[in-house]
């Protein structure tokens, strides 16, 4: 060992670490023996050979003792190390991240800052990979953590390729969307095979992505409940729609379910975390916190247990469209079945009337679950129900969403700290300090020179009238 | 009586009437004599004379019986007109509606469906009389239930009336403002006289608007609390600033609170509801629910019940900025302190750090509140914190309000049935009823053709790949 710069090395084994490093599915302490022969990535610890035994996943490691993973974490959350392993050993935080270690470390749960995802994706009408690369590069920006790439049209696995190539944040994907296109470039969707299913899942894994949703439980029973249920809005979910057609074409089990085992291999093979898709979740109020909606929640709580057992970390996705005062039951409902996992959301969104507007409809859904102990908010942009987003709609989409975690956040008294100093900046009417404290500084800065106040220090809201400034000149000249 | 079409009359003392009618301050029943001659604009019933004895205020009538404002209100929100009646005479629903009678009668309180007010209103630097009219009726239109006019700059008086005699619904007003930028203009705002803000506000009363905001909570004892409090963002209401900043100056006691009786009379005289500014307001999250806003607020709590002695709607007004956790029991301290007298909101906003997204920050903040209890919110536009709104920033303000204040009338099974039919919509794909249905048809019919789909009867988010439509023909199929 002791390689110095970049490029690919083979690494013998019984050579020995010269100090400790994460190696391929292997973790090697100082002086430890290489296990097997490995041929890797100097820097990146890429590795293009598969190990010879069963591989160890950072949730295995975590319950032996920290990694550099969760210190990273631990550091940047600015939250005890040791508290942080026992929370990703428990399975009540994640740190998705591809055995391939593209990804900056990012934790997502209990205690930890409210996280936010950002879809973008192609569609069959709109497939340029500049235009998703540059979407999800946008996101990152203005303060998106993860990005899913959702996309069905073009060229799938370049823009998936590109997109994990150009970010250092999570990216996570929906394998069946990809499954599905193909089977339906073939024959039809319904004639999908397993194998297309999983294989579909092991590439995105092979490609580097560090996690998927898959909607394991759809299920015969679910899709039975779901029968007897009734609903105004059926399925809303794409990948759910995908796998309750597949099942009753082929009327046979979902084999996202009855295969699940193989799900895990590639999973731990891959150290990939698992988002156990709400395929079944709600798609307007009428069907909130329906018996089809929880039946497929229990589901997917005895799935969680089965990762957990197979050492593969996981998280639980939810809805989607819920009334407020429904909200913080479905959370508190979630995190009692699925045994603390973390949660994370699409939106949700508290009313169905407000096409163009759903980035707040899902702010307000977003604090609120994140505050009652959502995890993880995946945005909703201003075209939501309507059409795929442009690089604004997902500008604003991601600032509503940071606005939702944030809020929820300062329940806990996570990063009061910035709230106070945008105060005091008010305070001084110190406008450059306001701007780069603002979640969407250039936004700000363009509003204001849009308004272009007469008086400098003050701003046209109020203009000579300025609250502020009149309270505490009256306050002076009372202390002289 | 029994003229026909429209014009002035002479309505002579000891004439009866013939049908019952609100003429001026006095309701007559059929058959009642005129206790005094008047001079009336029959189909307005305006009143160019006073009359000769104590007005009568709509709280002085819902006391004794229904009038047809409770009636039409009732109507209105599908609500029992008695219970109204029983919760207009307590104090707990106002219908702001100066006794000109120009506005239709609109209920904020409890049991009705959340209103929202919008702001406009011209700067020194912004005085165009045809800007803010537009921006009125755009308000209005978009959906705002009310509208106040809060300029400082131009011809006020000019501009308020315009915006009077362009709309229906109930005008408020903080005539301090105006007292202010006058007694400014000739000398300072700390030089303003008793006279000039109790004239002011019988100035805005007889021109016709229905509600003022008065900040007589800003008194030496609450001043004093602030001073002892420290804040980081001190007083951030405008109207709030003047009169901290008069009563350092001149040493003495609020006239608003001082001379709160004369204030009562010129209330009952115009019958206007009196909105109790929250002058002290936190500023910042750092700022909230401090013992300077409550000290206010229990000031509030006692001239609520002075109002109510003398006959005068009231409501109070609210912050501000307060974090998620802290805004129920800023609502329900509200309610019990001031004995249910409706609570009117700004935002609330969740955070300090969103300057250019302030209209979301305060739609979660007013989703909170309201579904907490609070009756009435007051918009926040995109601009907030950075200068005076354009039309469009009117219009984002008013649907982002009012989605809060639908979101928490669902919470109370309130127009759950506009909710079910967008579900029923969306579920048969049919876009121009979901337009039709939506909060802001137009914004949602221009993002729909900007995004062009391929299928007309899909959208372009999902194209072909339609979960609605897909496990539709799925279970059409499995029906066959």
């Amino acid at each position: 060992m002791g390689y110095s710069g970049s490029g690919y090395i083979l690494v013998s084994r019984g050579s020995r670490a010269v100090e400790s490093r994460r190696l391929a599915h292997t973790r090697l302490q100082a002086h430890e023996e290489v296990p097997y022969d490995l041929l890797a990535w100097w820097d990146k610890l890429y590795i293009s050979v598969q190990p010879s035994r069963r591989p160890v996943t950072l949730l295995d490691e975590a319950r032996k003792g920290t990694t550099p993973e969760i210190e990273e974490v631990a550091k940047a959350e600015g939250v005890d190390a040791e508290r942080l392993r026992r929370s990703v050993a428990k399975g009540r935080t994640v740190i998705p991240r591809n055995v391939a270690g593209r990804a900056r470390p990012l934790g997502i749960g209990e205690g930890l800052r409210v996280k936010v995802n950002a879809n973008v994706g192609s569609s069959k009408d709109r497939a340029s990979l500049e235009d998703e690369v540059r979407k999800a590069k946008v996101a990152v920006e203005v303060g998106a953590h993860t990005v899913m790439d959702l996309s069905t049209g073009g060229d799938i696995d370049a823009i998936r390729r590109a997109i994990i190539e150009a970010l250092d944040v999570p990216i996570g994907t929906v394998p069946i969307y990809q499954a599905g296109v193909q089977a339906a470039r073939e024959s039809t969707i319904v004639e999908m095979t397993p194998e297309d299913m999983l294989g579909g899942i092991e590439a995105h894994a092979r490609d580097g992505v560090d996690f998927v949703t898959v909607h394991c439980g759809i299920t015969r029973q679910s899709v039975e409940r779901l029968q007897r249920q009734g609903r105004v809005t059926g399925v809303v979910s794409r990948g759910g729609s995908f796998l309750v057609a597949w099942i009753l074409h082929n009327d046979q089990e979902n084999p996202l379910y009855s295969q699940f085992d193989q799900l895990l291999d590639i999973a731990r093979e891959h150290d990939i975390t698992l988002s156990l898709g709400d395929g079944l979740r709600p798609g307007s109020l009428a069907d909130a916190t329906d018996r089809a909606q929880i039946q497929e929640m229990l589901i997917l709580g005895e799935l969680v247990e089965r990762c957990w057992d197979a050492g593969v970390q996981v998280m639980v996705e939810g809805p989607g469209h819920i009334p407020i005062h429904e909200i913080e039951a479905n959370v508190r409902m979630q995190k009692a079945v699925c045994k603390g996992a973390p949660f994370y959301v699409l939106g949700p969104i508290v009313t169905d009337l407000a096409p163009g507007y759903d980035h707040i409809t899902g702010a307000i859904g977003g604090a609120l679950a994140a505050w009652a102990g959502a995890d993880y908010l995946c945005y909703v942009t201003p075209t939501e129900h309507i059409g795929l987003p442009g690089v604004e709609d997902v500008r604003e989409g991601v600032v509503a969403s940071l606005i939702a975690a944030h809020a929820a956040d300062l329940t806990r008294g996570i990063d009061a700290d910035r709230d106070l100093a945008m105060a005091e900046a008010r305070k001084a009417l110190d406008w450059d300090r306001m701007f780069d404290l603002s979640l969407d500084s250039r936004k700000a800065r363009e509003m204001r020179a849009a308004c272009n106040p007469e008086e400098e220090d003050a701003c046209s809201m109020c203009g000579d009238l300025c609250a502020l400034r009149m309270v505490e000149q009256a306050l002076d000249r009372k202390g002289d």
